[in-house]
Protein backbone atom coordinates (compact mmCIF):
# COMPACT_ATOMS: atom_id res chain seq x y z
CA UNK A 1 0.00 0.00 0.00
CA UNK A 2 1.05 3.41 -0.79
CA UNK A 3 2.41 5.43 2.05
CA UNK A 4 -0.57 7.89 2.95
CA UNK A 5 0.60 11.56 1.98
CA UNK A 6 -0.32 14.30 4.97
CA UNK A 7 0.02 17.90 4.86
CA UNK A 8 0.88 19.38 8.02
CA UNK A 9 -0.12 23.54 8.23
CA UNK A 10 2.48 25.22 9.90
CA UNK A 11 2.02 28.95 11.34
CA UNK A 12 5.31 29.99 12.44
CA UNK A 13 7.48 28.57 15.28
CA UNK A 14 6.26 29.58 18.69
CA UNK A 15 3.39 29.42 20.93
CA UNK A 16 2.71 32.92 20.98
CA UNK A 17 3.21 34.61 17.16
CA UNK A 18 3.42 31.08 15.57
CA UNK A 19 3.08 27.36 15.19
CA UNK A 20 2.94 25.84 18.91
CA UNK A 21 6.36 24.27 18.67
CA UNK A 22 5.31 21.00 20.55
CA UNK A 23 1.96 20.79 19.15
CA UNK A 24 4.13 20.73 15.23
CA UNK A 25 7.06 18.39 16.76
CA UNK A 26 4.40 16.05 18.45
CA UNK A 27 2.11 15.91 15.18
CA UNK A 28 4.78 15.12 13.17
CA UNK A 29 6.51 12.20 15.31
CA UNK A 30 3.22 10.47 15.44
CA UNK A 31 2.39 10.88 11.16
CA UNK A 32 6.29 9.05 11.04
CA UNK A 33 5.66 6.40 13.23
CA UNK A 34 2.26 5.42 11.70
CA UNK A 35 4.69 5.57 8.63
CA UNK A 36 3.28 8.57 6.95
CA UNK A 37 4.64 11.02 3.98
CA UNK A 38 4.67 14.28 5.39
CA UNK A 39 4.11 17.37 3.52
CA UNK A 40 5.04 20.70 5.79
CA UNK A 41 3.18 23.89 4.31
CA UNK A 42 3.03 28.04 5.54
CA UNK A 43 1.83 30.47 3.87
CA UNK A 44 4.99 33.19 2.54
CA UNK A 45 3.34 36.79 4.14
CA UNK A 46 4.27 38.26 7.42
CA UNK A 47 3.31 37.19 10.64
CA UNK A 48 1.08 39.47 12.73
CA UNK A 49 3.79 40.91 14.96
CA UNK A 50 6.76 39.18 16.66
CA UNK A 51 6.32 38.21 20.32
CA UNK A 52 9.29 37.91 22.78
CA UNK A 53 8.79 34.52 24.17
CA UNK A 54 10.29 34.78 27.39
CA UNK A 55 8.60 38.50 28.44
CA UNK A 56 5.63 37.98 26.09
CA UNK A 57 5.99 41.58 25.30
CA UNK A 58 5.89 42.66 21.05
CA UNK A 59 9.68 42.92 19.59
CA UNK A 60 10.12 45.47 17.12
CA UNK A 61 11.17 43.08 14.58
CA UNK A 62 9.12 41.38 11.18
CA UNK A 63 9.41 37.81 10.20
CA UNK A 64 8.29 35.51 7.75
CA UNK A 65 5.55 32.97 8.95
CA UNK A 66 7.20 30.26 6.16
CA UNK A 67 10.80 31.41 7.04
CA UNK A 68 10.07 30.81 10.90
CA UNK A 69 7.98 27.53 10.15
CA UNK A 70 10.65 26.10 8.40
CA UNK A 71 12.54 25.83 11.83
CA UNK A 72 10.59 23.02 12.76
CA UNK A 73 10.18 21.52 9.35
CA UNK A 74 14.09 21.47 9.20
CA UNK A 75 14.11 23.21 6.19
CA UNK A 76 11.15 20.89 3.74
CA UNK A 77 8.72 23.29 4.04
CA UNK A 78 6.25 24.46 0.75
CA UNK A 79 4.85 27.78 0.07
CA UNK A 80 1.12 26.75 0.96
CA UNK A 81 0.42 28.79 -2.28
CA UNK A 82 1.94 26.25 -4.10
CA UNK A 83 0.99 23.07 -2.73
CA UNK A 84 -0.62 20.69 -5.11
CA UNK A 85 -3.72 19.51 -2.77
CA UNK A 86 -5.13 16.98 -5.01
CA UNK A 87 -2.13 14.89 -3.76
CA UNK A 88 -3.01 15.19 -0.11
CA UNK A 89 -4.96 12.04 1.85
CA UNK A 90 -5.03 14.31 4.94
CA UNK A 91 -4.15 17.54 6.24
CA UNK A 92 -3.36 18.04 9.80
CA UNK A 93 -3.28 22.15 11.45
CA UNK A 94 -1.36 22.31 14.89
CA UNK A 95 -2.11 25.10 16.84
CA UNK A 96 -0.17 27.93 18.68
CA UNK A 97 -1.30 31.53 18.29
CA UNK A 98 -0.15 31.54 14.51
CA UNK A 99 -3.14 29.42 13.58
CA UNK A 100 -5.47 32.40 14.78
CA UNK A 101 -3.01 35.49 13.90
CA UNK A 102 -1.20 34.50 10.44
CA UNK A 103 -3.39 31.80 9.31
CA UNK A 104 -6.61 33.96 9.43
CA UNK A 105 -6.72 36.47 11.38
CA UNK A 106 -9.64 35.08 14.26
CA UNK A 107 -7.69 36.22 17.45
CA UNK A 108 -8.16 39.96 16.31
CA UNK A 109 -11.65 39.44 14.51
CA UNK A 110 -13.13 36.36 16.33
CA UNK A 111 -16.56 35.34 14.32
CA UNK A 112 -15.80 37.88 11.78
CA UNK A 113 -12.53 36.95 11.14
CA UNK A 114 -10.79 36.02 7.23
CA UNK A 115 -8.52 33.20 6.04
CA UNK A 116 -5.28 33.84 4.34
CA UNK A 117 -6.22 32.94 0.60
CA UNK A 118 -3.68 30.38 0.11
CA UNK A 119 -4.77 28.59 3.28
CA UNK A 120 -8.39 28.49 2.44
CA UNK A 121 -8.03 26.80 -0.50
CA UNK A 122 -5.84 23.87 0.42
CA UNK A 123 -8.17 23.34 3.43
CA UNK A 124 -11.22 23.38 0.83
CA UNK A 125 -9.60 21.10 -1.07
CA UNK A 126 -8.97 18.42 0.95
CA UNK A 127 -12.22 18.72 2.45
CA UNK A 128 -14.26 18.25 -1.12
CA UNK A 129 -12.03 15.84 -1.71
CA UNK A 130 -13.89 13.91 1.11
CA UNK A 131 -10.42 13.70 2.85
CA UNK A 132 -9.85 14.31 6.20
CA UNK A 133 -8.44 17.64 8.08
CA UNK A 134 -7.02 17.48 11.71
CA UNK A 135 -7.21 20.52 13.94
CA UNK A 136 -5.26 20.94 17.15
CA UNK A 137 -5.53 23.31 19.70
CA UNK A 138 -7.39 26.69 18.47
CA UNK A 139 -6.89 25.87 14.88
CA UNK A 140 -10.61 24.54 15.13
CA UNK A 141 -11.64 28.05 14.74
CA UNK A 142 -9.95 28.33 11.40
CA UNK A 143 -11.75 25.03 10.01
CA UNK A 144 -15.42 26.94 11.54
CA UNK A 145 -14.95 29.81 9.87
CA UNK A 146 -14.36 27.68 6.16
CA UNK A 147 -16.97 24.93 6.67
CA UNK A 148 -19.35 26.12 8.95
CA UNK A 149 -22.03 26.87 6.72
CA UNK A 150 -21.81 22.71 6.75
CA UNK A 151 -22.45 22.77 10.62
CA UNK A 152 -19.48 20.74 11.52
CA UNK A 153 -18.96 19.63 14.99
CA UNK A 154 -15.52 20.77 16.52
CA UNK A 155 -13.75 21.20 19.91
CA UNK A 156 -10.91 23.78 21.85
CA UNK A 157 -11.50 22.48 24.83
CA UNK A 158 -14.17 24.22 26.99
CA UNK A 159 -13.50 28.06 26.76
CA UNK A 160 -16.83 29.28 26.77
CA UNK A 161 -16.27 32.67 24.51
CA UNK A 162 -14.16 30.43 22.14
CA UNK A 163 -16.84 27.63 21.82
CA UNK A 164 -19.50 31.07 21.17
CA UNK A 165 -17.25 32.32 18.91
CA UNK A 166 -17.27 29.09 16.64
CA UNK A 167 -20.85 28.43 17.20
CA UNK A 168 -21.56 31.71 15.57
CA UNK A 169 -19.63 30.62 12.31
CA UNK A 170 -22.58 28.29 12.02
CA UNK A 171 -19.83 25.27 13.10
CA UNK A 172 -21.53 23.16 16.57
CA UNK A 173 -18.48 23.10 19.72
CA UNK A 174 -18.30 19.79 21.90
CA UNK A 175 -16.28 20.19 25.37
CA UNK A 176 -13.73 18.13 25.06
CA UNK A 177 -10.55 16.38 27.43
CA UNK A 178 -6.91 17.20 26.75
CA UNK A 179 -6.74 13.40 26.06
CA UNK A 180 -9.85 13.42 24.17
CA UNK A 181 -10.77 14.14 20.64
CA UNK A 182 -13.69 15.01 18.65
CA UNK A 183 -14.16 13.27 15.80
CA UNK A 184 -17.34 14.37 12.97
CA UNK A 185 -17.35 11.43 10.78
CA UNK A 186 -19.69 12.89 8.38
CA UNK A 187 -17.55 15.87 7.69
CA UNK A 188 -14.41 14.00 8.25
CA UNK A 189 -12.66 16.58 11.02
CA UNK A 190 -10.89 15.49 13.67
CA UNK A 191 -10.18 17.93 16.57
CA UNK A 192 -8.45 18.20 19.93
CA UNK A 193 -8.05 20.54 22.75
CA UNK A 194 -3.99 19.85 23.27
CA UNK A 195 -2.55 23.13 24.77
CA UNK A 196 -6.38 24.77 25.29
CA UNK A 197 -6.22 22.78 28.18
CA UNK A 198 -2.87 20.55 28.47
CA UNK A 199 -0.67 21.43 31.41
CA UNK A 200 1.83 19.65 30.31
CA UNK A 201 3.85 18.47 27.24
CA UNK A 202 2.63 15.14 28.17
CA UNK A 203 -1.17 16.13 28.25
CA UNK A 204 -0.62 17.65 25.05
CA UNK A 205 0.92 14.28 23.54
CA UNK A 206 -2.14 12.17 24.43
CA UNK A 207 -4.76 13.85 22.98
CA UNK A 208 -2.67 15.17 19.53
CA UNK A 209 -1.34 11.31 19.21
CA UNK A 210 -5.05 10.02 19.13
CA UNK A 211 -6.05 12.84 16.95
CA UNK A 212 -3.29 11.67 14.27
CA UNK A 213 -4.23 8.02 14.40
CA UNK A 214 -7.84 9.18 13.98
CA UNK A 215 -6.83 11.12 11.08
CA UNK A 216 -4.97 8.21 9.40
CA UNK A 217 -7.53 6.05 9.37
CA UNK A 218 -10.27 8.14 7.89
CA UNK A 219 -7.59 8.33 5.15
CA UNK A 220 -7.30 4.89 4.70
CA UNK A 221 -10.61 4.59 4.57
CA UNK A 222 -11.67 7.63 2.36
CA UNK B 1 10.13 10.28 46.47
CA UNK B 2 10.64 13.45 45.05
CA UNK B 3 10.32 14.17 40.83
CA UNK B 4 13.79 14.27 39.74
CA UNK B 5 14.55 17.80 38.82
CA UNK B 6 16.52 17.47 35.00
CA UNK B 7 18.31 20.49 33.24
CA UNK B 8 17.65 20.80 29.56
CA UNK B 9 20.08 23.10 27.93
CA UNK B 10 18.86 24.77 24.79
CA UNK B 11 21.19 26.76 22.48
CA UNK B 12 18.45 28.46 20.18
CA UNK B 13 15.56 27.62 18.00
CA UNK B 14 15.96 26.10 14.71
CA UNK B 15 18.43 23.44 13.27
CA UNK B 16 21.21 25.56 11.80
CA UNK B 17 21.87 28.31 14.01
CA UNK B 18 20.17 26.77 17.30
CA UNK B 19 18.64 23.84 19.40
CA UNK B 20 17.23 20.89 17.08
CA UNK B 21 13.36 21.37 17.63
CA UNK B 22 12.47 18.12 17.19
CA UNK B 23 15.19 16.72 19.50
CA UNK B 24 14.58 18.72 22.05
CA UNK B 25 10.47 18.70 21.78
CA UNK B 26 11.42 14.99 21.93
CA UNK B 27 13.54 15.76 24.96
CA UNK B 28 10.98 17.44 26.86
CA UNK B 29 8.18 14.96 26.23
CA UNK B 30 10.32 11.92 27.70
CA UNK B 31 11.26 13.57 30.67
CA UNK B 32 7.72 14.76 30.98
CA UNK B 33 6.37 11.17 30.37
CA UNK B 34 8.76 9.44 32.89
CA UNK B 35 7.69 12.00 35.63
CA UNK B 36 10.92 14.59 35.80
CA UNK B 37 10.57 18.15 36.12
CA UNK B 38 12.14 20.03 33.71
CA UNK B 39 14.35 23.02 34.02
CA UNK B 40 14.84 24.70 30.67
CA UNK B 41 18.12 27.03 30.65
CA UNK B 42 20.22 28.79 27.90
CA UNK B 43 22.85 31.52 27.81
CA UNK B 44 21.88 34.92 27.25
CA UNK B 45 23.91 36.03 24.41
CA UNK B 46 23.53 36.62 20.60
CA UNK B 47 23.46 33.59 18.60
CA UNK B 48 26.63 33.50 16.19
CA UNK B 49 24.41 34.63 13.40
CA UNK B 50 20.69 34.07 12.01
CA UNK B 51 20.41 31.13 9.23
CA UNK B 52 16.77 31.58 6.89
CA UNK B 53 15.94 27.54 7.70
CA UNK B 54 14.65 27.80 4.17
CA UNK B 55 17.35 28.86 2.07
CA UNK B 56 19.82 27.96 4.22
CA UNK B 57 21.17 31.52 4.04
CA UNK B 58 22.75 33.31 6.74
CA UNK B 59 20.29 36.32 7.32
CA UNK B 60 20.83 40.26 8.54
CA UNK B 61 19.98 39.78 11.63
CA UNK B 62 20.51 39.14 15.55
CA UNK B 63 18.89 37.38 17.48
CA UNK B 64 19.69 36.21 21.24
CA UNK B 65 19.72 32.65 22.43
CA UNK B 66 17.62 32.54 25.33
CA UNK B 67 15.10 34.49 23.90
CA UNK B 68 14.54 32.37 20.97
CA UNK B 69 14.81 29.07 22.71
CA UNK B 70 11.93 30.07 24.89
CA UNK B 71 10.01 29.38 21.98
CA UNK B 72 10.81 26.00 22.79
CA UNK B 73 10.22 26.08 26.03
CA UNK B 74 7.25 28.44 26.10
CA UNK B 75 8.44 31.14 27.91
CA UNK B 76 9.08 29.27 31.03
CA UNK B 77 13.02 29.37 30.67
CA UNK B 78 16.03 30.33 32.58
CA UNK B 79 19.27 32.12 32.48
CA UNK B 80 22.14 29.63 32.69
CA UNK B 81 23.84 31.92 34.80
CA UNK B 82 21.00 32.25 36.96
CA UNK B 83 20.37 28.56 37.36
CA UNK B 84 21.73 26.92 40.87
CA UNK B 85 22.83 23.51 39.15
CA UNK B 86 23.10 21.80 42.83
CA UNK B 87 19.10 21.89 42.32
CA UNK B 88 19.74 19.61 39.73
CA UNK B 89 19.22 15.34 39.69
CA UNK B 90 20.60 15.76 35.58
CA UNK B 91 21.53 17.63 32.62
CA UNK B 92 20.60 16.95 29.09
CA UNK B 93 22.02 18.93 26.05
CA UNK B 94 19.74 18.61 22.91
CA UNK B 95 21.67 19.31 19.39
CA UNK B 96 21.61 21.67 16.87
CA UNK B 97 24.03 23.55 15.51
CA UNK B 98 23.89 26.35 18.38
CA UNK B 99 25.49 22.92 20.83
CA UNK B 100 28.47 24.06 18.53
CA UNK B 101 27.99 27.96 17.74
CA UNK B 102 26.03 29.25 20.75
CA UNK B 103 27.12 27.10 23.20
CA UNK B 104 30.55 26.75 22.62
CA UNK B 105 32.25 27.69 19.39
CA UNK B 106 33.52 23.84 18.08
CA UNK B 107 31.72 24.88 14.83
CA UNK B 108 34.33 27.77 14.09
CA UNK B 109 37.43 26.02 15.72
CA UNK B 110 37.21 22.91 16.44
CA UNK B 111 39.03 21.33 18.74
CA UNK B 112 40.24 24.52 19.66
CA UNK B 113 36.89 25.73 21.12
CA UNK B 114 35.80 27.57 24.34
CA UNK B 115 32.83 26.98 26.02
CA UNK B 116 30.50 29.80 27.27
CA UNK B 117 31.45 29.94 31.10
CA UNK B 118 27.78 30.16 31.96
CA UNK B 119 27.14 26.77 29.97
CA UNK B 120 30.74 25.56 31.23
CA UNK B 121 29.86 26.32 34.52
CA UNK B 122 26.45 24.16 34.55
CA UNK B 123 28.25 21.17 33.09
CA UNK B 124 30.92 21.33 35.20
CA UNK B 125 28.38 21.60 38.76
CA UNK B 126 26.41 18.89 37.83
CA UNK B 127 29.26 16.35 36.94
CA UNK B 128 30.80 17.20 39.77
CA UNK B 129 28.34 16.38 41.86
CA UNK B 130 28.24 13.02 40.02
CA UNK B 131 24.51 13.42 38.23
CA UNK B 132 24.24 12.18 34.73
CA UNK B 133 24.74 14.29 31.92
CA UNK B 134 23.31 13.45 28.63
CA UNK B 135 24.37 15.07 25.13
CA UNK B 136 22.66 14.61 22.06
CA UNK B 137 23.57 14.91 18.64
CA UNK B 138 26.76 17.28 18.07
CA UNK B 139 26.28 18.48 21.85
CA UNK B 140 29.02 15.46 22.77
CA UNK B 141 31.79 17.69 21.57
CA UNK B 142 30.86 20.22 23.78
CA UNK B 143 31.36 17.57 26.59
CA UNK B 144 34.66 16.50 25.23
CA UNK B 145 35.59 20.27 25.43
CA UNK B 146 34.88 20.43 29.60
CA UNK B 147 35.40 16.92 30.47
CA UNK B 148 38.33 15.26 28.22
CA UNK B 149 40.97 15.49 30.67
CA UNK B 150 38.65 12.35 32.44
CA UNK B 151 39.25 10.29 29.23
CA UNK B 152 35.17 9.86 28.89
CA UNK B 153 33.42 8.12 26.11
CA UNK B 154 31.15 9.55 23.89
CA UNK B 155 29.43 8.88 20.49
CA UNK B 156 28.38 11.72 18.01
CA UNK B 157 27.29 8.75 15.36
CA UNK B 158 30.23 7.74 13.04
CA UNK B 159 31.53 10.96 11.64
CA UNK B 160 35.34 10.43 11.09
CA UNK B 161 35.97 14.18 11.40
CA UNK B 162 34.10 14.54 14.28
CA UNK B 163 35.27 12.07 16.29
CA UNK B 164 38.92 12.84 15.69
CA UNK B 165 38.23 16.44 16.85
CA UNK B 166 36.70 14.66 19.83
CA UNK B 167 39.77 12.51 20.30
CA UNK B 168 41.62 15.07 19.97
CA UNK B 169 39.99 16.93 23.25
CA UNK B 170 40.85 13.97 25.23
CA UNK B 171 37.56 12.11 24.94
CA UNK B 172 37.16 8.73 23.40
CA UNK B 173 34.61 8.21 20.65
CA UNK B 174 32.72 4.90 19.65
CA UNK B 175 30.50 4.93 16.94
CA UNK B 176 26.98 4.03 17.38
CA UNK B 177 23.62 3.87 15.35
CA UNK B 178 20.52 6.50 15.40
CA UNK B 179 18.72 4.02 17.67
CA UNK B 180 21.57 3.70 20.11
CA UNK B 181 23.40 5.24 23.06
CA UNK B 182 26.83 4.99 24.64
CA UNK B 183 26.67 4.79 28.14
CA UNK B 184 30.13 5.99 30.49
CA UNK B 185 28.86 4.46 33.27
CA UNK B 186 32.18 5.77 35.06
CA UNK B 187 31.63 9.22 34.02
CA UNK B 188 28.15 9.59 33.89
CA UNK B 189 27.47 10.70 30.65
CA UNK B 190 24.48 9.10 28.28
CA UNK B 191 25.17 9.72 24.27
CA UNK B 192 23.20 9.05 21.20
CA UNK B 193 23.97 10.39 17.47
CA UNK B 194 19.96 11.67 16.59
CA UNK B 195 20.46 14.14 13.39
CA UNK B 196 24.08 13.07 13.28
CA UNK B 197 22.57 9.99 11.75
CA UNK B 198 18.43 10.16 11.65
CA UNK B 199 16.93 10.19 8.09
CA UNK B 200 13.40 11.05 9.98
CA UNK B 201 11.96 12.08 12.90
CA UNK B 202 11.05 8.72 13.92
CA UNK B 203 14.71 7.74 14.29
CA UNK B 204 15.92 10.33 15.67
CA UNK B 205 12.85 9.87 18.94
CA UNK B 206 14.31 6.36 19.41
CA UNK B 207 17.77 6.84 20.43
CA UNK B 208 16.21 10.16 22.49
CA UNK B 209 14.04 8.28 23.82
CA UNK B 210 16.50 5.87 25.41
CA UNK B 211 19.13 8.61 26.12
CA UNK B 212 16.64 10.46 28.97
CA UNK B 213 15.71 6.79 30.26
CA UNK B 214 19.05 6.19 30.45
CA UNK B 215 19.72 9.13 32.38
CA UNK B 216 16.80 9.17 34.81
CA UNK B 217 17.98 5.78 35.90
CA UNK B 218 21.24 7.04 36.27
CA UNK B 219 19.94 9.81 38.69
CA UNK B 220 17.38 7.92 40.31
CA UNK B 221 20.83 5.95 40.97
CA UNK B 222 23.03 8.93 42.34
Amino acid sequence: MAKLRVGVLLSGCGVYDGAEVHESVITLLALDRAGAEIVCMAPSADQLHVIDHRTGDVAPERRNVLVEAARIARGAIADVDEVDASALDALVIPGGFGAAKNLCDFALKGPDCTVHPGVARVVRAVHAARKPVGAICIAPTLVARLLGTETPTVTIGNDAATAAAIEKMGARHRNCAVDGTVVDAEHLLVTTPAYMLAKSIAEAASGIEKLVGEVLSMAARS
